[in-house]
This record gives C-alpha cells, sequence and structure tokens, in this order.
C-alpha cells in the first residue's frame, strides 16, 4: 500500500467505507476484505422500493453524481429517491491496488488481481441486499464503465432492476475500444517510473500519466471540441493551458495500478459473458425499462455502436445526448448537458418499470 | 547519420535521388546539400504541360503511389502524363535526420532543423523548374500531409497550379490533428532507447515505435474497421495479429527522427501563414480546379473539417471518399477505394482547369 491525499475525504467528501466480505473473483483469486466506498443520498422509504444505483466511471468517483447529477432540481433527486453511488473496485476508494492493506495487503500494487465488471456488480448487490436491505432498484444508472456496469445489473440481475439509464457506455466493449484502453495502459506501463507496477509514488509514474492524459484530450474530446475551443468557457486561455490545468493534474493525481486496474476491466465488459458469447441472447435477457443514452460527439463510445444494443433491449428507448465534449460530456460542464439528462433519467424514473 | 536499410532501393525499388542546392527554412537554418527523392512515370510532352506533381504522407513515400495509385489502369495514367512523386523532406529517402552526412552532418538526428510544408513545396518548385523544366503543373495530387502540402502549392505558386486533389487532408491543421500528432510523438521521445534523439539504431526505440504504432490504431482506422474485423480482408488471423503483423513492423521499420521531423511540420500545416492568419484570404488565392477527397469514416481530418476549406476555395467540389478503414484507406487496400479515387481523379485531371 502507498499513501496518496487524492484519495481521501479531503478531496472527495463524505462517504463510507463498507467492508463486504471476502470477494471470489471471476478470473480466480480474491479479494479477502473487499470494502466499497458509498455515498448516500435521500431516504430509503418504508417500502424499500425507491433505490437507485449509480455506478461509476474510469476515475471517476461519487464526487461528480454528487457535484453535478444529484439533487432536488435534478431528475435524480434525494428528496424522492434513496440514491446509492458505489466507487468502483480499483476506483483508488473502494478496495484498490493502491490501499491494498491489512487483510488485503498480499494483493497490493502488482499483486492486485484482475477484476471484472461482473465482481463490481456481485459485490454491489451484496452491499445492498446486506448493507442497506435493499433487494430490489427503481434504477441503476451509471455512464462509460459505469454504463457497463449498468448493462451488467440488467443482464445479470433482471427481476431486481427496474429500470436502467446507459449512458455513453457499451453492453459489449468494442475492439476499438480495447484498442484505445491500451494505448493508455501502455503510456503509463512504458514510463520508466511505473517500475512493473512496484513505484513507491504515483509521482515517479507523472510523465507516463501525463502521456495518458494527452491521450485522453485526443480521444475523450471531439474534434469539434478543440476546433471551436470550448475550453474557452472553462476559463482556459489556450488548449496548451486546458492540458496544463485540467487534463493532466486530472490524471497524475491518480494511482496507475488504480488505473490500471480500472482498464482492464473497462477493456473487458460484455454482458454476453452470461450466454456463452450470444449478444442477442444476453440482452434479451434485460427487462428493465432502459434508455441507451450515447453522447453524439463520443469518439470510442459513439452513437452507432450503442444502438444496435438498444435495438436488442425490448424495452428501450434510444436517447442521443448532445454535447460537443464527446465522452468528457459527462463531466457536464456544457451548459446544455444536465438538462438533457434530467429530461431522459427524468421520464425513465417516472414512468413504468 | 546512422543505416537504416529500409530506406534503400531494395525497399522502395527506383528513385532518384536529385540534389537541389542549399534550402533555407521557414524557421531558420538550412539544409545545405538538401537532396530529393524523385520517382517519375510517363514522359514530358513538348509542351512541358503535361506534368502531374504527387506529395507524399507522414510515413509514405513514392512507393504506394506507383504500386496503388499510378498505372495505365489508373487516372494518374504514366501513358499520358509525367508522373512526379517527391518524397518529403524526412520521409527517410529524402534528406532526413538519420541520413544526414557529408554536407549535411552538421544536421544530422537530433540537430536536423525544424522544416515547414511550405519547405517542402518551395524544394519541390525548384526541383520540378531546374531538374525537370517544367514551370506549370497540370495538376497537383497528395493524400494526409501530402495533401497539406497540394493545399500549400495552390496558395503559394496558384499561377502554377492547374488542378489539385487534396486527399484526406486539410489546408490548416486542427487543432485535434495537432493533440493526436503529440500523442505520436510523445509515444517516440518517451522511450528511454531514443536518448533525446541520440539513438544509434531505431532498433534502440522499438517499443517507442511500437505504442505509436498502437496510437495509429486506434485513430488511423476507424470504429467501424475494428468492429467489422475489416482486418479479415488483409488475411490477418485477429486484430492482434493485425497489430503484430502489419502495424507495428510498418512503423517499427521507420526511423523515429524521421518521423519526428514529419510529424512536426504535420502539426504545423497552415496555408494561412501566407495571409497573416486569415484563412478565407489564403485559399481565396487558389484559382486551381480543385477536388477536396476526405474519406468519410477518416478520425483526424473528418469530412466536416475539409468541408469548410472547400467552401472557401472558388473553383472547387466536395468529393467524400467512402472507406470503412478511415483515414488508412488511403493504403488502398479496399477494393471500392481506388475506383472511387479514379472516378474523382479522371474527372478533375480530364476536367478544365
Amino acid at each position: 500500500m502507498i499513501d496518496n491525499p487524492f484519495y481521501s475525504h479531503e478531496f472527495h467528501g463524505d462517504y463510507d467505507l463498507v467492508p463486504i466480505g471476502r470477494l471470489d473473483l471471476e478470473e480466480g483469486g480474491s479479494i479477502p476484505d473487499c470494502r466499497l466506498a458509498v455515498a448516500t443520498f435521500g431516504e430509503l422509504n418504508e417500502a424499500r422500493d425507491n433505490a437507485i444505483l449509480v455506478t461509476t466511471w474510469y476515475s471517476g468517483s461519487h464526487q461528480i453524481w454528487r457535484d453535478v447529477y444529484i439533487g432536488p432540481d435534478h431528475a435524480l433527486n434525494p428528496d424522492r429517491y434513496f440514491i446509492v453511488v458505489v466507487d468502483q473496485i480499483g476506483s483508488g476508494l473502494s478496495t484498490s491496488p493502491h490501499n491494498a492493506a491489512g487483510e488485503n495487503a498480499g494483493i497490493a500494487m502488482s499483486a492486485f488481481p484482475h477484476v471484472r465488471i461482473g465482481d463490481d456488480v456481485v459485490a454491489q448487490e451484496r452491499l445492498l441486499r446486506e448493507h442497506f436491505g435493499v433487494e430490489t432498484l427503481h434504477a441503476v444508472v451509471g455512464g462509460s464503465m459505469g454504463a457497463q456496469q449498468v448493462y451488467e445489473w440488467a443482464v445479470r440481475f433482471p427481476e431486481k432492476v427496474g429500470r436502467a439509464a446507459a449512458i455513453a457506455g457499451t453492453a459489449q466493449n468494442t475492439p476499438h475500444d480495447f484498442l484505445f484502453t491500451k494505448a493508455l495502459n501502455e503510456a503509463i506501463t512504458s514510463d520508466p517510473g511505473f517500475a512493473d507496477g512496484e513505484y513507491t509514488s504515483n509521482a515517479e509514474v507523472v510523465a507516463g500519466l501525463e502521456r495518458h492524459a494527452g491521450i485522453w484530450a485526443v480521444m475523450g474530446l471531439s474534434t469539434e471540441f478543440w476546433k471551436q475551443e470550448a475550453w474557452r468557457a472553462l476559463e482556459f486561455e489556450s488548449k496548451e493551458a486546458f492540458l496544463e490545468g485540467f487534463l493532466e493534474p486530472y490524471f497524475t493525481a491518480m494511482d496507475p495500478n488504480d488505473l490500471l486496474c480500472m482498464a482492464w476491466k473497462w477493456q473487458r465488459g460484455d454482458v454476453a459473458r452470461h450466454t456463452g458469447g450470444d449478444l442477442d441472447a444476453a440482452l434479451a435477457r434485460v427487462t428493465a425499462r432502459t434508455f441507451v443514452m450515447p453522447i453524439d460527439e463520443d469518439m470510442f463510445f459513439p452513437v452507432r455502436d450503442c444502438r444496435p444494443e438498444q435495438e436488442r433491449i425490448k424495452n428501450s428507448e434510444l436517447r442521443v445526448v448532445e454535447d460537443v465534449h464527446g465522452h468528457l460530456g459527462l463531466f457536464g460542464v456544457a451548459p446544455t448537458y444536465m438538462p438533457q439528462i434530467d429530461r431522459h433519467l427524468g421520464e425513465l424514473l417516472d414512468g413504468p418499470a
């Protein structure tokens, strides 16, 4: 375990670290003492039927959901719903390579086992049931890798999911996405400071993390974002200043092994693992009312990769979100983004399951 | 200078290395003994009005034009035209960082000066005039960085260019493209074997060149190329085999400094340098009959970046080429690619200037 002050209450506000016990993993091995970082908003009602699970994306946490998506003025309204945001395994807040200690000391850093999207969902289901007494969900909502978890929930536990919103993500990861993530990973692992995952501080890998941020600049935002100089709205004076003042510090604060843990999952997200590789059969299992919500300018989860999945889900709609920021539109910086999200999520959450 | 057997007649067939004398550069400094690798096809007619200049792209040479684009069955027909393909400075065949020797010994390797697209065009104009006695061109044709040179020709020497075909490239490089190229460069320069450009063999930089190939896999082809597994048509058995058997060896044979020399030019291609930054004014100079030919699936020279430039050129048409391969469709591997190119180029070359 190494100390990284970024993964703390100082930077992420209130959350609880809830132990869920030993988690045996799909790829073999286990996390002896799995702890999930959880932030909740609102109250569980007596019928225990107003819970919404929110899943998190690569490099993200409950923080962005709390600050941007959740509130009395949003569809994710804590006055109406019991909203549970669970930081994914490897997020740096839940059990992760960099913080593995105590019973988890044997899986610290480069020894951390491979985790799959399905492992996260199994862990979340256990958390909800055992810790919160929640057996069914009004909805599951997530973006990017969070959407992978949403689909996994809807396929693995169809009877537990009333509604599902998959924003900017797919049920079966694409080969292009795999290669994009491979390039991200290689930017990190090629840094001599990475030392095969046994660095003593993320600062030793800062060059690799900056290159990783540089690839995000190419794929995470859209060609139009850069052409329109949309970073000006974020009060940067140049694209270089945006890189140095936003993308680079965003990622260099993070732990390399944690990012790699998430990336490994991301690359292999695939609900067809439940049906012997048959994606049609997997998506046919989904009974949740499902909104598939790609972002029109997304460079690596393009609409045309999301639409065929939506078409295979019975009770679903395609709701395209328009945002020149592309995939990182998920950060909600465009003033036009959250109104679209709230409209779509509002219709989903208010409507029938 | 270092020896690299890839840059040889064995791998590139016939070409001449033509000295054009000292080339003073826009950024300062000069190439004392600039030599351009040139392959010609067909004969210059007595009127000296049937010459077509072909310019080359990043990592490319006359070879691909000879093997794919030029022939009696193609629009670029050597039975009708005198076709001159000039390998760009830094291509590894013309004067380049890795081969600088003799009078150029002072600018070898990391000491090579910054070259601009305009420098190439000035060198090409001198070559055509002094070596071939060609004062005007029936057409200039090029793809990608070659298209940057085409636009530079049409703006810098409007009276010399009858027709212009800019395939998969822009007159003014976009900020997104700049960042893409930055990521490519960083994959190379971050390799400890790069040694600030003073490696003794490109083999010392093989890891960086492979990562560079990996980023090309993400941006050079399209998401659909990977989803449709179009590499199967090239007789590969997996995407990994395609990487290892095609993209990686393609780039690892090349010289890192040479690639960086070309990339620096690519990042800064901008005809508006002639008009104080006014792109409209620069493109208004173009008198050539111009076909702007983006590839519909191009991830970094998308149609919407090419169309606004076309709309600013008086005597122009937008001719979109359809190819799932995206930017690397330029290699002409899709059986549907060359028929489109030949149709468009045929109409351009046969039509009025």
